[in-house]
């Protein structure tokens, strides 16, 4: 399907797809000077649901299954990609959809709740492949290159996010275990050749009980892990009593979304051992009742509603002794009285750490004052960095947004690459036994000795992800010209395998000139921090679990958020997926347009994921135009930041639409300035001049476009020329950006 | 004079020599059989007063010169010498020596205070020689190599010091400056040819005043740098300030006594920072009265003891008044309330530093409670590191004695390789303008812009030095089969100068096989206390400061006090010189002897200096019999140490002598059952059995010599044989000794 000078724009949901129909004509006008042509592909979930039921539409109905076709595209090495959030639907998200579907005529069936007819099961089939995270995994065909784009960079410089001063007396510490955990335990293979291999469970003096099989490839690394109940147990009990006695204020962070099999059991035990007495007086009754302390004590709250007040009033009583001998927990929402063991998702350690961080290491206390906090992440693995990174606080201050150097990531995702996300191979052990990895002819490849209640994991990773990823640090080490430092602990037995490897595909490039370090994640955020206060930037090549962490950790710290952040991958065939801001589709952001024709959805993400498209694109397939474009735009994007043309939130201010024209009018007058290209700056020097003439007059017709209800015939299926009445409204701009022939 | 198996014991002064009288005849038996001559050499106070004045003694009562004789050796590739310690004298020494040797009929002549004739000043000139630390210079003609011996290092293991726990939510951290100190001003050069200098201020507007002229090697490292008084005003109060929110204690740690030009000036601007109100009031009246801010508080109290004693009342008044608005400040006495600000010496940061860090990280206050404590070190140079032990023991908790690693020196000290000791070349500015370094040429090669009270200073480091401590570094990783760290900071002038020679001198050697690192200072400690806590041992390679600071602070931690450390100097010229452990003279013991007859002098200083001086002699001469020797020795020491036959202090109990007749017993024990040298072995049986049969009488024999006085014909030169008579008091051992016939 692809040509040459061909970028894909996805046409996703909600506020995305609203700014999507202002600003691709722009793209389209800009990117036609460099012959590059910007083809629209839907992955929305009405075109995802409209592409599971052809037989049942009418010819014009139809459509193209676009994410079908982007999935093809990932295989051809000029694939170009520019990726926006998509809805990841929920139930009740595609039953709406459907419904809407329905009444515009669509004939498509209902999600059934419980599917009997065999043309309920076909129809839940089809949805199952829409519903949830459908996009990603057949987008992400490569690994993940993360970084701040160098205009958001010379924003924040410019214009500093707050941070919070730390006291070199600092209380403030993270806590994690130190034997019984994952870390300790690990054991780790490479697979010789392909081949099958079991994961077992033998209870003691029982027979082996198969949990699952695995076909594994050639050199790929299988790990095992175990964290010990009773360990775990201990070590929150012991992190109480420590905040008990030093009076700092206690705090749980974990990963319970994401580790959404592991993390939801080490929380319940948590809850459990903050709430002792409690879960020892009314287990059995919790039991009957259904409570699950996996899910925090919103459970308790929620089940103990049906029994007489009476008997809830005890129960609440029994809670809130448990606080009178426990140290002080840290609060989710102090006005609403949401503690830190409420909801497992509440706080996510790789947001609520660099939070924590950013500021001066403190959490608010039940009394709505900030307070020094012990971070408890039992996981020694990776929690072992943000203490470096508080040690380093202590003693160097706040990180300075003014100065500091910037550490972006190549992070090992690709092929599904494993390390927390094994959610088909964690297990909470249900008695006491062996838990094994035993290969196609017996042999016990790895085994560990395991009691009730402990949490046992294997993780995959392919060779070839690991060999790509390799290459891609490589790749950007040079193109950034910045020392990259693979993330690897020489006391963990994964990154062992993978220091093989590492060591291994390193030969297979040109280093010359590089500085390639491997270091254990201590040494390598320590060495990464010191540079950074130097205003130097080093590259962390990461695993999964740190890739995640450290690309909110440090874009917090840089640019007081990780939304901003550039998300590249780099297909394993070679073509580019350019991913914008994270954020979600924002439903919010819709139904203020809806009410009164404002868009404050920032296309920021996108500036930055086009620079890049089109930076690439111009490498790839030798077309400087395309290059001179990607420069301008992302000093236009720089200029826009400065002067404050984002996005108001407040309506008859400017809006997402009225932010595209300031994006046009500085992107074209830095082509009619730039010098590498004369043809290209006379042939913008018109458009500039026209844009900047008419500056006033297209910013009034924005603004006067706003106030009142728009008229959108859809929610996730507005018509494309109903959509893009609404978001052009300025006839003026419309005349100059389509007029623009080249 | 030295031939080959030919080890120098030195006489020295006080305990060490009466321990000399008794342990020397058993080191001499124990020596004859592998065929070494163990001579006594005198470099006591009294021996180099004699040895001063010939001329004026009989034959009989003239001396060698034994001090010379050894200066001498020192560049004798043989030469091989256990070095005691020795009195520094001071005037009222040296005077009291002088009566005591006048009065056993030496016609020496007086101390003059003033002296006036050609005669007096003739004396006082010799006497000026021998006053001071006189005898270490002349000794110490080589870097310094220094150690936890294996049967010290095992005891430590297994019979611990105490270790005060750490607490994860300490609040104890250094404190340094961040910019205006010797670290980030530091300038350093290495000099391409031999060449005179000349260091000269030039005040603004002002001529060139020549401060000092210095005659420099081809290859000697020049640096200069210099501590801004203003900045340094502006940290102290910084910290107190700090110390004021935060409510940790403040406390001040530096090194008046070694630093003894420039640190002195920093303690003063402390001093006058914290009491800042009292010297606004009362500055005019304390210089009248000679107060001396540098000395501490001390000085404030001395002085004003003139006045009447209403005003006396009023300034300490106003000394209190300044703790009100001040945080707390830790004590050195907090029963007899001696603040750390009293005395410049009562806090010498090598040794409170380990102190603080051994105690939880804590000090203590006012009311004799241990709290968490600011150490504060203006020269960010070194204090950066006790910050990065502070860190790490928040995070690890303490150290563990019976488990951890040993971190041992080679220290950069040969040819008094200054970085601190550059006391002829430290300076106060004292007016605003210019320090520089300019060559004979008259071109300046280095230069700082001063003010008024800034601290300038320049430091040399003799070539030959670097490239002999390069070779002990190597040689030492070789021999001890352990990693060896340069600490060489690449952001630090001086250190950048020796990076470029260390990585030259380095070829020289065979480095295959060793690890060998430049690591900066940080980095280095990091690395060393993450190797230690695993258990392992890592080389520390390092300048004369960080020399100095390092074998206190990691013997403290592994030994509990750093007195048990072998300290070794091989020569530049090829011998070896084995100081025995630190501690001064003790004056006390000897009182203790005179009065009950009773030495609690440990010797164990001397073994371990010997077990080494004989291994290395044996290596170098080949005499296999030395090392069989000096293993044995080795484990003797270690089974003395294990079995608590060291010294007690109280009378009626083991001391020294008793102490020395174990030792020879488990080391003819040990001899007897080596097999390496079976000659040997049957040759030390019978001593062996000897010493064993008759254990009770030969300690009975000790212990009835003791509770009463001693006779000592002297306490400078007392005459050998009475000392011997004293020191030897069991005849049934002296008859097993003395009777032991090759």
């Amino acid at each position: 399907m692809p040509t040459k000078s061909k970028i894909i724009y996805t046409l996703t949901d909600e506020a995305p797809a609203l700014a999507t129909a202002s600003l691709l004509p722009i793209v389209r006008t800009f990117a036609s000077t460099a012959d590059i042509e910007v083809d629209l592909s839907d992955i929305s979930l009405a075109g995802r649901i409209l592409a599971a039921f052809p037989e049942r539409l009418t010819e014009d109905q139809r459509v193209e299954d676009g994410l079908a076709a982007l999935g093809e595209l990932t295989k051809d090495p000029e694939a170009n990609i520019i990726k926006l959030p998509n809805i990841s639907a929920s139930v009740p998200q595609l039953r709406a959809a459907i419904k809407e579907l329905q009444g515009q005529g669509y004939d498509i069936p209902e999600y059934a709740d419980n599917p009997q007819t065999d043309e309920q099961k076909d129809a839940n089939a089809r949805y199952s492949k829409i519903l949830g995270s459908a996009v990603n995994p057949v987008l992400r065909q490569g690994n993940s290159d993360r970084r701040a784009p160098a205009a958001v960079k010379a924003f924040a410089r410019k214009f500093p996010h707050s941070m919070g001063k730390w006291s070199k007396a600092s209380r403030s510490h993270a806590d994690y275990m130190r034997e019984g955990d994952f870390f300790s335990s690990e054991q780790s293979i490479t697979m010789a050749d392909a081949g099958d291999v079991r994961i077992e469970f033998v209870a003691n003096g029982g027979q082996p009980e198969v949990k699952k099989e695995l076909s594994l490839e050639k050199g790929e690394v299988l790990d095992s892990m175990c964290m010990s109940a009773k360990a775990l147990d201990a070590f929150f009990e012991d992190t109480l009593q420590d905040c008990k006695e030093s009076g700092v204020m206690w705090s749980l962070h974990v990963k319970a979304t994401m580790m959404k099999v592991s993390h939801p059991i080490v929380f319940g035990h948590a809850v459990r051992v903050f709430y002792r007495e409690v879960f020892d007086k009314y287990g059995e009754l919790f039991d009957e009742l259904g409570v699950n302390p996996n899910n925090g004590m919103s459970s308790v709250y929620e089940k103990i509603k049906t029994l007489p007040q009476s008997k809830q009033d005890e129960i609440e009583e029994a809670i809130h002794a448990c606080y009178e001998h426990r140290p002080e927990m840290a609060m989710v929402d102090s006005v609403k009285g949401i503690t830190n063991l409420h909801i497992p998702s509440d706080v996510i350690v790789d947001a609520s750490m660099p939070a924590m961080i950013r500021n001066s290491g403190q959490m608010w206390g039940r009394d709505g004052k900030q307070k020094d906090t012990k971070a408890v992440m039992p996981e020694s693995t990776y929690a072992r960095i943000y203490q470096e990174v508080i040690n380093f606080c202590k003693t160097n201050g706040a990180f300075d947004p003014t100065t500091m150097g910037t550490v972006p990531n190549v992070g090992l995702m690709a092929m599904k690459a494993e390390e927390y996300g094994s959610h088909d191979k964690t297990f909470e052990v249900q008695a006491d036994g062996v838990m094994r990895v035993v290969d196609a002819a017996g042999n016990v490849l790895m085994q560990h000795d395991v009691e009730k209640g402990d949490i046992w994991r294997a993780c995959q990773t392919k060779d070839a992800a690991i060999r790509d990823w390799v290459k891609l640090a490589v790749n950007r080490s040079r193109q950034s010209e910045t020392p990259a430092v693979f993330w690897l602990d020489q006391e963990r037995a994964h990154d062992l395998e993978l220091t093989k490897k590492v060591k291994e595909y390193l030969k297979e490039h040109d280093t010359d000139g590089l500085e390639i370090h491997i270091m254990s994640y201590n040494e390598a955020i320590r060495f990464s921090m010191e540079r950074m206060i130097r205003g130097l930037d080093t590259i962390s090549v990461t695993g999964n679990v740190l890739r995640d962490y450290l690309t909110d950790l440090f874009p917090i710290m840089e640019l007081g958020t990780s939304a901003k952040m550039l998300s590249i991958v780099p297909m394993l065939a070679g073509g580019g997926m350019y991913e914008t801001g994270a954020g979600g589709s924002a439903p919010k952001h819709v139904q203020q347009v809806e009410q009164e024709n404002h868009l404050r959805w920032d296309s920021l993400g996108e500036f930055l994921a086009l620079g890049v498209s089109l930076d690439e694109l111009g490498i790839k397939q030798d077309n400087p135009r395309a290059r001179v474009l990607a420069k301008a735009l992302d000093k236009a994007t720089e200029t826009l930041l400065e002067n404050g043309k984002s996005p108001s939130r407040k309506v008859g201010e400017l809006d997402n639409r009225g932010s595209h024209c300031y994006l046009a009018l500085y992107w074209a007058q830095e082509l009619a300035a730039q010098t590498e290209d004369a043809e290209l700056a006379a042939e913008f020097k018109p458009l500039a001049e026209a844009l900047s003439a008419n500056e006033q007059k297209i910013i009034a017709e924005f603004i006067e476009a706003q106030g009142k209800p728009a008229e959108l015939d859809g929610y996730y299926h507005a018509s494309l020329e109903n959509v893009a009445k609404v978001m052009r409204p300025s006839a003026t701009f419309n005349q100059i950006i389509d007029g623009f022939k080249k």
